[in-house]
């Protein structure tokens, strides 16, 4: 399937290196390929910078946001929440009409310090705003609720937990869940329709301060019952 | 140990009884006994009345909030949220001065229809402001991410997955942490302070929409790591 990752962070890069390990075509989409690829520098967490994870992964492809969009029957929305609704703009509604369009973002506002507030919430959230924005995009949100790492390698954690996915479109979501089965999740759980990511973005909160007192982000929400 | 339990509803009936069969003296409070007890009809749930469900329970006293809270070292907030510091302010602070007060309500926002939202989140939370009414009481949040039911005997599920607890004062949440594992919980997580709340009070919107997925409200979250 030709995929698109929009952002080159880590969960940019964790994803589309995912899905291109199952085997998927991917196009990582940025804003200035040239400039992110001229980056070498480690940043001050330790992680390559996008240039040296670039040339390590040959077989993805970066491009303009626009152009990794074009065609592509699943596009990741892998920026930070802030700058979502930019960054789709740049790809281009005619782009996003019809395609399957799976938010990862969280609208962390992290302008009053540690820990970050939510820019949307309760009433509103920002899969919902993506949704409103791009009418004609088949809009799924899932995996936010989870470190980089435990998105794309669920079988990391000996008991991988839960991931819940949040969307108007049948199709997308079976889509969406297909996807969630290959990279390893097993307890899927459709929450309903784009509304429903109010909860899941809501996590955010207690899952920042579960990182603190457990002093490790390898952990998820498992659904007992 | 003496103990008072505050609110007559579902969690508090069920928070009571849990008490009391582990031994404790326990005594709900209500705003007022005598109209509390002459209550005879099922509530449009079922749920039988008051009076019927005292009356089933003779060893747990009923008395006016502050006449219930009266030297007990344990005061728990079964309150619905909205109701919660005009009910703390009948208890009256004398009352909660240094008594550890185990705060159970949501702040949940019936008055936009269902489901409800948050009438306080993420830059604060209804402990944080039952903490700031009352600064000599010892406020620990717990409980407030599980049904009634559960709560009090987790065991009813297979796993019965994790609780939080968050507070200013350790031998306050020492306190709670020891009552809890009696209850039969087992994954007792420490998120930290009183303002860490704020993450449970936000788990109920996600609450809300997995009781409506999954047809039940017999689940938990577990926190797999």
């Amino acid at each position: 399937m030709k995929t698109a990752v929009l952002g080159t962070g880590m969960v940019g890069r964790t994803i589309a290196a995912r899905l291109a390990e199952l085997g998927h075509s991917v196009t990582i989409g940025t804003r200035d390929p040239e400039a992110a690829l001229a980056r070498t520098d480690a940043d001050a967490m330790g992680n390559p910078a996008f240039g040296t994870w670039a040339a390590g992964n040959p077989d993805i492809t970066v491009a303009r946001f626009a152009d990794a969009a074009d065609g592509a029957e699943l596009i990741v929305n892998a920026t930070n929440g802030g700058a979502s609704i930019d960054v789709l703009e740049q790809v281009g509604a005619a782009h996003l009409d019809g395609a399957v369009l799976l938010d990862i973002a969280n609208p962390l506002d992290f302008s009053n310090g540690m820990p970050p507030t939510l820019f949307v919430k309760d009433t509103d959230s920002l899969a919902e705003r993506i949704q409103r924005a791009f009418p004609a995009a088949r809009v799924v949100k899932s995996l936010n609720t989870l470190n980089a790492d435990l998105m794309a390698r669920p079988g990391m954690l000996a008991d991988p937990g839960s991931v819940f996915v949040s969307g108007n479109d049948a199709e997308a979501k079976a889509m969406v869940t297909g996807l969630l089965k290959d990279f390893g999740h097993q307890d899927i759980i459709d929450l309903g329709d784009i509304t429903t990511a109010r909860g899941t973005e809501m996590l955010l909160p207690v899952w920042l301060r579960l990182w603190g007192a457990l002093g490790t982000p390898a952990f998820n929400f498992k659904i007992v019952r």
